[in-house]
């Protein structure tokens, strides 16, 4: 079965860059099947593609090769690395692109990527993502093992990610991403949500408040909530989301990501 | 040969959506080939989802598998149907999204999807693009029966779509779309201004308005027309539409959906 | 090993113009692979399309057919041609967006697509891509010898593409592209540059001017670069580029694609 790689990163639609990429791992494995899951990264957005990763990569097959390369360092000191779970490889710079996967995943490996007669002939200074990180994957798809690209590395880069705080009646945490249709997702999960709730109490008992709303109970579905109305649900990632029916929370409620985010209990 | 799955979608090209459908179609079939009609319909725009994928499905190869996911009412009790023409399969939420396959295609079936079997476990409120109508699209491109997915309906949704109104001397529509290079397509149709000229006229005789604008004659090409002024052609989807000479018509003419466009002939 | 073809269009991804164009290539050849390079060249940009496609187009395997399709000119007597260099295809229409293959490639033959058989039934006005160049590619893709879709011609149209200007002490260019981050592309090139330095002289020597900025010094990586200040870097194209690390070179510095840059030495 040909091997599946897929891309995140900021380089857009427009340019050439995902194209000479691509170009790139099918040269070196013509087998390789790719797919995008975002090049529409905001620019140098760590952040942001670590989250849209995070989003879409247990999705696909077992053995998927994910690249990723938001990159404001290449060129300089930061390392490239290979990341190895039990189930998928990730390929990119250390930065902290991978931090979701290292606090999902159980086991994990990281290798500092060094042996550079996997790179292409004299990479440039300013695009590793065609002259490295792209001939890595394909090779890594066509099967060497991930040992043979560097050692095994510890120290590697980790962002600074806060947790929820949680008291007895409320869970307290933040926006953490905001998506196409305007729905703003939080860092506030299902399983805080349930321990929040004690037996008998309903969905409707909880109270939201985001950008200075308050959001009274929880929705199944979206079309339950009234229009211009704002809601709340736990999304279909488990996540605690505030939306609006039809319309667009982030531009009704100005909300912006990191902004605080609180469900709350009356008991 | 592989089964071929196209996407017609609301969900972007920034977030994770779209591979995570991709993800979830692969895993079920990793021979599937996955091709984009659009992701970037605009948000809850039914309408404009339908027209994208008319104006594209039947340029694929026959039995290719369509899945069209433009859902405001994910999660509450509009159904997940399979449509199966003579030559194509479509899938999707049943909110009128495939009202002009109903127009076009000669043979109809629907199913209702009711096998939750074929479903991702637990699916979640706000997501059935990726919990429901993506396995199903990987298990139908595996050749599970369309009836193996639940009952055939008769009573599926069908948005209102009105049609030119006809005189002797006119055909009068409206704008059913305007393309990225601000080209303005209507719903009257090559055959509407065929019916419309009797022998011995020429293209010269017809005079369009639109948007307040006189336009006289159809060209035969786009450079035919004069830089600044409007010209109107019958495009190649054989509808008549409104354009430019390598300038935008829908900011000239400051045009939008829904506008009325007439052609008229003198004799 | 299946074909692979390309895409470079000005179509954009909201329309269903790109997937008509793949539906009809996988019509005629099932087994080609498509990868897009570009399609969001701005609208009738042949410059932009014929900067983005040569960017990319040398990084996909041998025997790759790019199709190029920005076309102001469809259905008027602009030619379809086809353009055979040592290791690729190009397919597309004659105004020029091939002109920097022919710079570059050593061997080129160019053939004016004449062999209607090799259409679709009926090509329209409009979309050439679709009813013209997508089965060619596809025919092509197929084994079709290129010399079957018409004739060799010598009169192919070529953009006029001005060279830096060359001097002992310095060498005036002008900007051909501005990518996404907003990083500032010349055609002013590596070769161009090590011609002015002289034996001893460092990157520190070199006095670059843009948009009424001067930037001493080349940097060797983005992040060598001061925050909100320019910098200069010959890129991984080769190329003589002005960025802003982390930040939009392009909004800073008001920079639009044809304004001069010259880099200068002092002896």
């Amino acid at each position: 079965m040909p091997a599946i790689i897929t891309l995140t990163t900021d380089f857009g639609v427009k340019d050439a860059f995902v194209a000479s990429v691509k170009g790139v791992i099918l040269k070196v494995n013509p087998q390789a099947q790719i797919f995008d899951i975002s090049n529409d990264i905001s620019p140098q957005d760590i952040w942001e593609a670590a989250f849209t990763l995070r989003t879409a990569y247990s999705h696909f097959p077992k053995g998927t090769i994910h690249l990723a390369v938001v990159d404001p360092g290449v060129g300089s000191g930061r390392k490239p690395i290979i990341v190895v779970t039990e189930s998928y490889y990730f390929v990119g710079p250390d930065n902290g692109l991978f931090s979701l996967i290292y606090l999902e995943a159980e086991r994990i490996r990281v290798h500092h990527i060094t042996s550079t007669h996997y790179f292409l002939p004299n990479p440039g200074p300013t695009f590793h993502g065609r002259d490295i990180f792209a001939p890595v994957a394909g090779w890594l798809a066509k099967g060497i093992p991930s040992g043979n690209f560097g050692e095994e590395i510890t120290d590697y880069v980790k962002l600074n990610i806060p947790a929820p705080k949680i008291t007895p009646n409320s869970v307290e945490g933040h926006i953490v991403h905001i998506d196409r249709f305007g729905n703003i997702i939080t860092n506030i999960t299902y399983l805080n949500i349930k321990a929040l709730f004690s037996e008998g109490m309903e969905l409707g008992d909880a109270m939201v408040s985001c950008a200075g709303r308050e959001i009274k109970g929880l929705r199944k579905y979206y079309a339950e909530s009234a229009p211009g109305e704002p809601g709340a649900i736990i999304n279909s990632s488990g996540a605690l989301e505030i939306f609006m029916f039809k319309q667009n929370a982030r531009t009704a409620l100005s909300a912006k990501r990191g902004d605080a985010v609180r469900i709350m209990v009356s008991r």
